[in-house]
């Protein structure tokens, strides 16, 4: 039995990311965004929906780039206070303990302490409303070689400990269920 | 230590949601996705990429409406699936043991067993590559009843059970570790 609502933003649980970004000044800052996804497979693309009053959206603008760093339970606490404070009032790198990483194909830094980072060049904002969609070109993906199973050369992203973020409140990752297929998959 | 690897779709965890679509003629159809996410608070839209040859693709060019229907560790097979699998060839819904409920603003069924199902108008095709984005409105939110608090009124998104999708796995959801904004509030 459905009972209706109002419109709202209902898709859960997705990531809570930490983009940072830099003015063409080399000014940065940090922005958490839940509103981000892959928006295409080849060419590998993805967007982050920002309000334009944010103090990140005029740097990214300004530069066309940022990087998506992926956050895990360590950084819980730096993924929940970059997305309430202001880069305007804090240096958030200094106050969140968070180490600048220069970047390889962009000029804005990434977060080290992040698993697994990703380099994006803008291709289009849309404005949408109260937030504008930035559309954007993966350049280069940086992954923590902590990951990596040295036998195999395999990167095992499921043991970075990734949080996700649903209605509200942050959550650690649970156990396995399946890998994608094995409902079809023949022993 | 960070090791460069070529560009790539690296956003995780994301949710691997079941969109319900139908045709002008209502042949419907269920296809999974995982490139899906929110895109505006106000007003409320969402977006889903599919590939220009997937069943439901042409379904849903024709007809404008969509609905996204949440996935649950009981529906994870379901979910899998539905993704793997085309509609050119099997009735999903028959397969699958899924039930079809009306759509209250839009022409499409959406899925009785889905805690949520969010019904959407398409406002824009964007092709990218591989796959062409949906951007849509969000028109009607519908929600199980069983996950409201019959005292408080409030939905409780994280009893449902709510799966998802990381590099190729699907996981259960884990632990809570806090509420957005908790890093700042005083108690």
């Amino acid at each position: 039995m459905k009972q209706d609502w109002k419109p709202g933003t209902m898709i859960y649980p997705l990531p809570a990311v930490m983009v940072s970004c830099a003015d063409s000044k080399g000014n940065d800052n940090i922005i958490t965004v839940a509103w981000t996804g892959t928006v295409c497979t080849n060419p590998a693309m993805l967007y982050i929906s920002v309000r334009p009053e944010r103090h990140s959206y005029t740097m990214i603008k300004e530069t066309m780039e940022f990087t998506v760093n992926l956050t895990t339970e360590d950084l819980a606490k730096a993924t929940d206070w970059c997305g309430v404070k202001s880069g305007r009032d804090f240096d958030k790198w200094a106050e969140c303990g968070l180490t600048r990483e220069s970047g390889v194909t962009v000029r804005c830094p990434s977060i080290a302490e992040s698993p697994l980072s990703i380099e994006c060049r803008v291709t289009e904002i849309i404005p949408l409303g109260s937030h504008h969609m930035f559309i954007a070109r993966v350049l280069n993906v940086r992954a923590d070689k902590r990951y990596i199973n040295p036998e195999t050369g395999a990167f095992d992203l499921g043991a970075a400990g990734l949080i996700n973020y649903s209605h509200g409140h942050y959550y650690r990752q649970g156990d396995e269920i399946g890998r994608f297929g094995w409902t079809v998959k023949k022993n």
